[in-house]
């Protein structure tokens, strides 16, 4: 029996392991979470991200089985690509499996998926593997850590997770499993480490339900809340609230009518009859009786939210005396769009209100106190920071460095990376290719870095294009150029300078008598003159495309 | 005498009259400041922005000077741009004087200006205005508020202002000024409204001493600060714990030197002879002994601190054992630059403090209990919030309301927006244009929306450039079609894709038998062609730019 287990982050941007975890001992890979990301600035016109399963095609184990921490897209969203290559059982709890089959079902995958159920206390064996899930606290209900068991000890992957004394469902993390899974003996502690730079304790959901309780207090009119989708807590406090305040409740967004409608039926949502009601059946109620749950909490240009704060939703008008909730905050990147969200909703005459000015928000993540509490209850020989940037790793090393764990024995992971923990130790023993695929249009993985590059380029300065034609003996040009820019040049300056720009090349081929034309010659004698004159003119540097026609 | 005067918010991208106010009374103009602002993310390859100054031009009053509220660049950058248009004397405190002298002399104005010294307590005329700068504290010393009187009344603009109990420079804000300006009655309050979404007061300026001298306590190795060029009083107080600790100090980057040498000159930066040394003197030091400040702390991509942690900066290279303090808050967009700055400094094994882990910043501006105080102090009449997008206006009306300001009485202003205040009340009277100026590269105001949208465009999904020959008789094509594309599409997509373009596109010309050429005709069928049958090939929508050659 071998004695090793090897753990490979596959998939994050500017973040380790968020998305995608493969767990390899002897011949066999089990997956851990199968996520996507959203792409960041500089990756211009790229929808989303999935990960790079480069390792797992190139190595001939089989995958025998994916298991999922939670619902979020981050953790679910990337099966709809990858089940189609990999296909192997699908393990989750039954919120998350119902969140799964709406994607599966939109990506006509269902079908030829083989998913499962699993539940906090169970033990079920996946190939080789045994894999026990244990209930813990997240901004989402049914969420699980896992303890996988191989041969060479068990490996502890936490999901995203916090130690919620009071969550909405209240169903706390299962405490005695955890201890349990630590009494055992844990090799390696896989653990979320986004939130590790606050100190102390996240603040439980509870305090959002009290900030829920005092605006609806004081609000007379329509009030609008705008939250992730998938946030099936935060859904559940606003039905809560609005039925302590006689209102009812609509929901507009489809991904977020899906996603109501499936955790109705699993019972992940709990109402009065007749508290909840299509927008139109609202309407009819006075503005102090209605909640309107939407999307857009992040400024996402489609969002329902964005729509409504730019006069542009078919449905949801905004009026004077509304209340806007912002509940959510601002994840890194985004904070611009939320913002010009912020101040069109105001511009209107709506009431709204947002994380900088009352706690309608709180973290899903453990803060470095929770951290300690889980690194303390697991007892890990070996501790590894997932689900965060460089800061964040490096922050969590500090924090289990705090609580005991020898520095040598904490792991700073990379994407790609392969580790291997075993009784010699814990190493980084090969680094795989691990690059983002982009999903850009109805294509996935033929948007490439240079493809990117080029729209880095051009949306910097824009581009020139010079046609010209020259004869093919005599090199001399006997038609053009003509220049057309884009993005570049602007009214006035454009004819001025253009004309300029045309003399040039026409001096420049003059110049040159008579001397058989070569095409790369003449390419590269335009992009040189053009390029040199044109940031001497504009201090730009535009991406000069030159057309060569040889008559 | 005339018994209204006129107040014209001139410069801000998305923020109100941040960077310039004209003040208009009788047959005269008094300018407030006269900054420049930095492109929003969707303004691609935009340097910096400057005020629209369109009303002045089309005014036919005399601009009869400028007063300056305090030296950072978004209330003095502007000046180097429309001194050259509207020339008139500049009123301006000792330090912030020095700034704008450095600004002038790149510019090569300083020669043609009119520079002329105020301070705290003076009473200086302009024209037919009265002014009476009174000193604020900020995160620069020798800021001001400024008292403008004319025959309508008092106008006060506070500038940027907090109310520091104890500043780096010791000098509090001039409480009695601004209590005898408050006696006297004041017509209309400007105030700064940037921090007013946070309750309560912002820290001192001293929490930042406090923390850097926990830092330089605990730290063995080498010290590198990253702040902002003008922030003087940050430097200072880098300086002073550093001498506490015995290090000498070297300051990196252009900007940071010019300002430290002029605010030494004239007397704002103070420490013992022998503390302020070179970079190479520094060197000869052994690392518990050095402190280097550089410039970066927003993640500017040619900044020292950017260069420093893309192991790319000259002389500064990141040795192990190095602590590097980021002395800022990332500014709304910024977020993300500032991010993959810490996370590529941690890699290479740096220590890095940072604001979201200790206090190693303060805001510069005032929480809403000193707009409480400041309203308190002043009592006036009407008041209108400045420096802030639409949230942080609304925001301060609730405050001014709070204290007992009717809410007629506040004005939500617009950049362009022309305001009267007197007898009957205040009103805006009046929208002129008010859109920004883009600079890019040498270029000033002639990049425009139209450029901007292509720039968008091309950044999303690249263009398509198809060049073809027709026969000018027949219609027919003769040559090509030749399909560029850049930012589009990649590898093995882009042989499979173009060659089945290039077959479309000859079945196209092939099919219309023959007709006589004409240009547009071509152009608009290559154009919807090629357009619609990408967009079902890859989901994308390329800029497509057709160049038809007739023969």
């Amino acid at each position: 029996m071998e004695d090793t287990v090897r753990i490979i982050p596959l998939g994050g941007v500017g973040e380790v392991g968020k998305n995608m975890i493969a767990i390899e001992y002897a011949n066999e890979i089990l997956i851990a979470d199968c996520g996507l990301a959203f792409p960041e600035d500089d990756m211009l016109g790229v929808d989303l991200l999935i990960p790079d399963i480069t390792y797992l095609r190139q190595s001939r184990k089989p995958v025998v089985g994916y298991v999922i921490s939670h619902g979020h897209e981050d953790h679910i969203g990337g099966l709809a690509y990858i089940l189609r290559e990999i296909n192997a059982p699908v393990y989750a709890t039954p919120l998350t499996r119902g969140l799964i089959e709406v994607k599966l079902r939109e990506a006509r995958l269902l079908d030829k998926t083989d998913l499962r159920t699993f539940q906090d206390g169970d033990v079920v064996h996946v190939g080789g593997f045994t894999v026990e899930p244990f209930r813990v606290t997240h901004s989402i209900p049914d969420a699980v850590g896992l303890a996988i068991t191989c041969g060479a000890g068990t490996v502890v992957y936490t999901g995203d997770f916090k130690f919620d004394p009071t969550p909405v469902d209240a169903r706390t993390s299962n405490y005695a499993r955890i201890g349990q899974i630590g009494e055992r003996g844990v090799l390696v502690l896989l653990s979320d480490c986004v939130h590790a730079e606050t100190e102390g304790h996240t603040p439980s959901e509870q305090v959002v339900t009290d900030t829920f309780r005092r605006i609806f207090g004081r609000t007379e009119g329509r009030i609008i809340i705008a939250t992730f989708a998938s946030l099936i807590a935060r859904i559940q406090q606003a039905i809560t609230v609005a039925e302590e305040h006689g209102r009812k409740v609509a929901v507009v967004g489809r991904s977020l009518e899906n996603n109501v409608a499936m955790a109705t039926e699993l019972g992940y949502l709990r109402f009065r009859p007749g508290t909840m009601v299509s927008f139109r059946e609202l309407e009819r109620e006075s503005p102090e009786n209605q909640v309107v749950i939407v999307t857009g909490s992040q400024g996402e240009p489609t969002s329902v939210l964005n729509r409504i704060a730019n006069q542009d939703h078919r449905s949801v008008k905004l009026r004077e005396g509304d209340t806007v909730i912002i509940s959510a905050t601002p994840i890194p990147g985004n904070e611009t769009a939320v913002s010009r969200i912020i101040n069109n909703l105001f511009r209107q005459g709506a009431n709204v209100v947002y994380s900088a000015i009352e706690r309608v928000h709180v973290s899903g993540h453990a803060s470095a106190d929770e951290q300690r509490l889980m690194l303390n209850m697991m007892k890990p020989t070996y501790a590894v920071p997932i689900h965060g940037e460089m800061r964040h790793l490096v922050r969590y090393r500090q924090i289990a460095m705090s609580v005991g764990v020898p520095e040598e024995n904490i792991v700073i992971p990379e994407n790609g990376a392969v580790m291997e923990f075993g009784p010699d130790g814990a190493s980084i023993v090969e680094r795989t290719p691990n690059n983002f695929v982009f999903v850009d249009g109805v294509s996935v993985g033929d948007v490439d870095h240079v493809v990117l590059r080029d729209r880095q380029l051009l949306s910097q300065d824009g581009m020139l294009l010079v046609v010209v034609s020259i004869d093919r003996q005599s090199g001399k040009l006997v038609a053009g150029p003509d220049l057309i820019s884009r993005g570049f040049l602007y009214g006035a300056e454009e004819a001025r300078i253009t004309d300029d720009a045309r003399a040039l090349v026409r001096r420049a081929f003059k110049h040159d008598g008579d001397s058989p034309a070569e095409w790369s010659w003449a390419h590269r004698k335009l992009k040189h003159t053009l390029g040199q004159f044109m940031y001497e003119r504009t201090g730009r540097r535009p991406m000069i495309l030159p057309v060569v026609m040889e008559v």
